[in-house]
C-alpha cells in the first residue's frame, strides 16, 4: 500500500502517546509529602503540564523499529523528556530568555519563584539518568550506560546546554546560514537526535539502522527548527501558546531571517522529504515516523 | 602500630589529592574554541579554582581499600566534585543565597553573569553523568550503571536538590534537631555518602563493607555540618574564605542554634570516634580515611 499522511489519524495517534508519556513521567516524578514538597510540585508543574510531546513519540516510534517492549521505550521517553522540560524550565528564567507563558500557563518561575524553578530543572536533568540508569529501563547494563552516555552527551556542554549559551550571545555575533545551523544542532537538534536514536539503542540495532536514524533525526530537527523560526514571523500568538515575534524584536539571525519565509518553507518541505526517504529501509513499520515528518512541516502550534 | 593523627602529613596528602583531581577535571572539562566558549570558561572558572577535594579525598581513598585502578578511581572523585561545584554555583546565584564570594574569589555569576552561571551549573552536572558514563571510568557497564544510579539518586529531589529546596524555606518552618538533621542528610550528607561508597562500588566490594562505609560516611557528614555551623558562627572570614555569621542572621536553625556551640563541638567530636570505629575492619589501610575524620573535626575553615 502507497504511504499517505493522514493528518487527523496522526494527531490522535501523538495525543495517546503523549497521554502515555505524562501518565508515565507523573508516575517516575512522585509528590513529595515532605517538607520540601514544593520542589516536586514545581518539577510535576513543569513536566505534566502538557506539550506536544514530539521526542517521547520519536523514541517510541523508534524503539517500535526494532520491536522493543514498549515499557522499555516509555521509561526512556519519559526520560528524555524530562531532560526537554528541564531545559525549558531554565531557559524560561529571567536570566536567560525571561518568559512569562509556555503553552499558555505561566511558566515555573511565575508560578512558583525563581529559586524554586532553577532546582525543579535541576532535579529533572538529574532524575532523567537516574530512570535511565534503573533496572526496569533495560536488562541489560550496557544499553542502560549507553543511554546515559548518549543523553548526556547530547544534553551538555558540546550540544544542548551550549546551544543555549550559543543562542544567549548570539545577538552579538552575526551569525551566517551555518553557524545558524550548527546552533540549531547543538541547541534542539542533539536532543531530538537522541530522541530517535535511543529506540534502536534499545533494541540493539545494527549500525546500519542507526546510521539511517541520524539522518532522520537530522533532517527533522532541521526541518522542525525552520518551522519554529517561521511561526515566530508568521504564527498566531493563540495557536503557539507563547509571545511570538520575539527573533525579530531581539535582532537575531534566524533561518528566516537569512532565507526570507518562502525560501524556508521551501527548505522544510525539501527536509521533510530527505527525512522521509532515510526511511525506506524500515518498510511500512516507520510510517509513524513518516507522520511526524509530515506533521513537523505543516505544524501551526 | 598505633594510628595517630598527624595533621601536616595529612595536609599534603590532602592537596596532593586536591591537585590530582583538579588536574583531572582540567582534563575531563576541556576549553571550547568555539563563539560559545564562554560556557565552557565558566565551568572551569567553577570548578578548577580550588577548593579542598574533600568528596575526591574520600573516593579515592574508599577505592584503595578495595585495590582499584587510581586512574579509575581518579574519574568518579573528579564526575563527583563536578555535581559538587555545579550545586555550589547553582546555591550562589542571586535567586538562592546570593552570595558574591567562594573560596575567596567572586562567585560564578559575579565573574560571569547569571545566565552564564546558571548553565555552567547544568553543564557540570551532565558532564559528570557522561563521565561515569564513559568506558574509561569502569571495564565493567555494571559497575558503571550503578555509579550513576547512586550518583543521581544523591544529587536528586530526594537528595542534594531537595535538601536545598529545604533549606530555602526553612526560614518559614521552626527546624527542630531531627529536621536540621534530615536537612544536612539531604543537602551535604548525600553526596559525602556517594563520595565514600563509590569507590566499594568500583571495587565491587561486598555488602559488609559498603554498610561500614554508608556508616563512616553518615557520622563524617554529620561532623562536617556541625563544624560547618560552628564556623559560621565562632569562624574567621578570611580563614573560611566566605561571609560568616549568615545563618543567624537569617535565623536560620542550626546544629548550633539548637545545641549551643560547646555542645555542638562535643557532638562532632563523638561523631569523629563514631566514623573511626565503623573502619576497623579495613586495618591501615584506612588510615586516610581515619585521617579526615579528624581533619574535618579540627579544621578551621
Amino acid at each position: 500500500m502507497v504511504y499517505q499522511y493522514n493528518e487527523t489519524a496522526f494527531k490522535t495517534r501523538l495525543d495517546q502517546e503523549a497521554e502515555f508519556t505524562t501518565r508515565a513521567m507523573g508516575t517516575l516524578l512522585p509528590v513529595d509529602e515532605g517538607p520540601e514538597g514544593r520542589l516536586m510540585d514545581a518539577v510535576r508543574y513543569s513536566a505534566l503540564m502538557g506539550g506536544k510531546r514530539v521526542r517521547p513519540y520519536l523514541t517510541l516510534n523508534t524503539a517500535a523499529l526494532f520491536n522493543v517492549d514498549p515499557k522499555c521505550a516509555l521509561r526512556v521517553a519519559a526520560a528524555i523528556e524530562m531532560v526537554h522540560c528541564y531545559s525549558l524550565v531554565h531557559d524560561d528564567l529571567p536570566a536567560m530568555d525571561d518568559d512569562d507563558l509556555r503553552r499558555g500557563q505561566p511558566t515555573c518561575h511565575i508560578k512558583y519563584d525563581e529559586a524554586t524553578a532553577i532546582l525543579a530543572g535541576d532535579a529533572l536533568l538529574t532524575r532523567a539518568f537516574e530512570v535511565l540508569s534503573e533496572d526496569g529501563t533495560h536488562q541489560d547494563a550496557n544499553v542502560r550506560i549507553e543511554l546515559v552516555k548518549e543523553l548526556s552527551k547530547a544534553a551538555g556542554p558540546f550540544g544542548m546546554v551550549g546551544g543555549q549559551m550559543l543562542d544567549l550571545i548570539a545577538h552579538e555575533h552575526d551569525l551566517d546560514m551555518s553557524e545558524v545551523a550548527r546552533l540549531q544542532r547543538m541547541k534542539t537538534g542533539a536532543l531530538i537526535n537522541i530522541a530517535c536514536v535511543s529506540g534502536a539503542i534499545l533494541g540493539k540495532a545494527q549500525d546500519s539502522s542507526l546510521h539511517k536514524l541520524h539522518g532522520y533525526a537530522h533532517d527533522l530537527g532541521l526541518a522542525f527548527q525552520i518551522v519554529d523560526d517561521l511561526l515566530d514571523v508568521t504564527g498566531d500568538e493563540e495557536d503557539v501558546g507563547k509571545r511570538i515575534g520575539k527573533d525579530e524584536e531581539q535582532g537575531k539571525a534566524t533561518f528566516v531571517s537569512l532565507m526570507g519565509v518562502d525560501h524556508a518553507r521551501d527548505q522544510a518541505q525539501l527536509l521533510r522529504d530527505q527525512a522521509i526517504e532515510q526511511l525506506e529501509v524500515f518498510g511500512e513499520k516507520a510510517d509513524p515516523l513518516r507522520d511526524m515528518a509530515h506533521f513537523v512541516v505543516n505544524r501551526v502550534s
